[in-house]
């Protein structure tokens, strides 16, 4: 790659744009005093050690780099595991941009214990030069899927993806813990909504 | 208005949507190390007592208020006056609004010696109730302009509109003085993209 | 209370000062490859609402609300227990607050499950007609914590506080499944370090 | 210099750190009502290039880089000539920090035209390894003064310190027009003023 900044100049921009645009989808949920299925978001370019690493994965050379679906990516952090597929309505509902792919890691988890839904898109981005569209990668989980991930990713990290056996048994007990725990919130939302039901019925 | 906040949510996104828009403007013309336009960038969304008197002199109400084009209002500031033009041809060029309306205060400059380019566009929001068109201004000046505009709406403000005329008259030397900056600054301009070609030239 | 913006300018400045000293402390373990006892800082200043309820629970009038500790808050976020005693070690060797009490709401956890540790400091601003010393409270915790600790909240919320004792009782097992996790996490994070420490000495 | 993440750390966190307290500044005067001295603040830390230009020129060697008294660099613009000596005395008065030296080119201008007040201080920063005392330079100016300086260092960068001698006369010019706008901004500001004291005497 002869120049990152500008290879990477669109990806940074459509971070910078989804960030602020999914942000706004939690502050109307908030004006309209309504229980926001997102939490918070994140955004990042991806780091171009990491590019390289994945470049080579795949067989990518520096023409092909922007077939990475990741370059470009946005996390959305949700309460409880319903809001998810909430969220991912809201996306399917939108036309700023077009969904590629859907990847649901929640039914079918990976056998890391990795939980996430993934969509990717097409996004239309405008510079100087005229509109591009490019690739972004949205993922959407709990915030205890979340917490292991992040958890996972550092020691996947130090262990440069060659995690021993044992502590990946143990990672994977734990991704058990984190799940059980979505369980529990999820079984509490519901109780909280019959509760809200009757209290709607009685007034 | 029943609810501000619902109410102008659309004009905050459009703001702070098109904000992080045009700053990549910006840093696109950087990463070419090209001589960029755009100096800085400023947004803001008009605040209430500012939109109550302006529907009171146009006459509208509460359902009207959406006709207000500078609900949602950017500012774009640029060295020399040159680049305010390569600003308008570089917003004509983009598909991610509609261009509605042009005013030329700098060609033609009011009484009050304002002198500022503003575009009207129709900008598509996406909510979750889905996508709706707001109309956002943006005012394009030199950092001349801009620095005697600043100065005179603080004054008007003062004086609720009605600035004396003694103070008036200073105003519009001033403004004359500011404009004498920029006819300067140009000067300055042409002779170092001269001086740049003649550079290139011999190498 | 006349001005609120009046009276809690001041808090806002502390939350946003914090915020940019204690995410530059994350950075410094960045620079320096070191894994960061810091995962992600967050700050609010206190509601309004949430101010008046606080100010009736402990029966203080407009004269006294600058005694509630946590009108300015600040959040920290780690990713292992034994972090978050790495992160008060580091607040107590600060010079630019004074730390007036610490609450360990980990070792001895609250009858609802609620883990945190808080440090209520006093933290000395510079406004325009000289310096004052208001109080703030850093929460330091740990994701799982923080998870728990987010849906405790809403839920509290939408009960006023009267939690039923069914749900009491759910969220009570699902503070001791995020407690769990913790511990789990916590395994490997003794393993990965006892990891690295043979490596070293192999090296 | 090894390593300039870790070396330009601190600045990084000065520049951060004031530009906040600065902004504060700013929001005080607003909250009272106020007319603000400050307009906007802006910061930087000084780019690697133009940190080794300087150290060539001051014969430093990276030992001493601390020596270079703006690699943390603010500035706040004033809508007045005056408005700079009300920042000066608010900076003066503060206790966070240390003015080491002042150097005011607004009485005495250089031979360029420049017009700015510098106030070099000296920053206590806390990092994870205890407080370091870093210089960080405050430039205090008005908007005319700024404007004609950006353009004057574009110029500048363009021919590399070497100005040609017409082009030079012509920024001399250019500076004088920025000088007479500030003098009859300043008049007017006056008589702002003096219709103020008669406005408030009558009611």
């Amino acid at each position: 790659m002869e120049n990152w900044d500008l290879f990477l100049a669109p990806y940074q921009q459509v971070v910078e744009e989804l960030k602020v645009k999914l942000k706004v989808m939690r502050e109307q949920f908030d004006n309209l005093s309504d229980h926001s299925p997102i939490e918070f978001v994140t955004g990042r370019v991806k780091p171009i050690p990491s590019i390289l690493i994945k470049a080579k994965e795949k067989g990518l050379n520096a023409d092909n780099y922007h077939e990475i679906q990741d370059l470009a990516g946005l996390r959305i952090m949700c309460q409880f595991v319903d809001d998810i597929y909430t969220v991912i309505e809201l996306l399917r509902g939108r036309s700023d941009f077009e969904i590629v792919e859907e990847r649901d890691y929640i039914s079918r988890n990976k056998v890391s214990g990795y939980r996430s839904y993934h969509v990717v898109i097409s996004y239309p981005v405008e510079t100087i030069n005229g509109q591009v569209k490019v690739l972004a990668e949205i993922q959407v989980r709990t915030l205890a899927m979340n917490f292991w991930a992040t958890i996972e990713h550092s020691i996947n990290y130090k262990y440069s993806g060659q995690i021993p056996e044992n502590i990946h048994a143990r990672l994977r007990r734990a991704a058990e813990a984190s799940a059980r725990l979505d369980e529990e919130m999820s079984n509490i939302r519901e109780e909280i909504q019959e509760a809200q039901k009757i209290f709607h019925r009685k007034k």
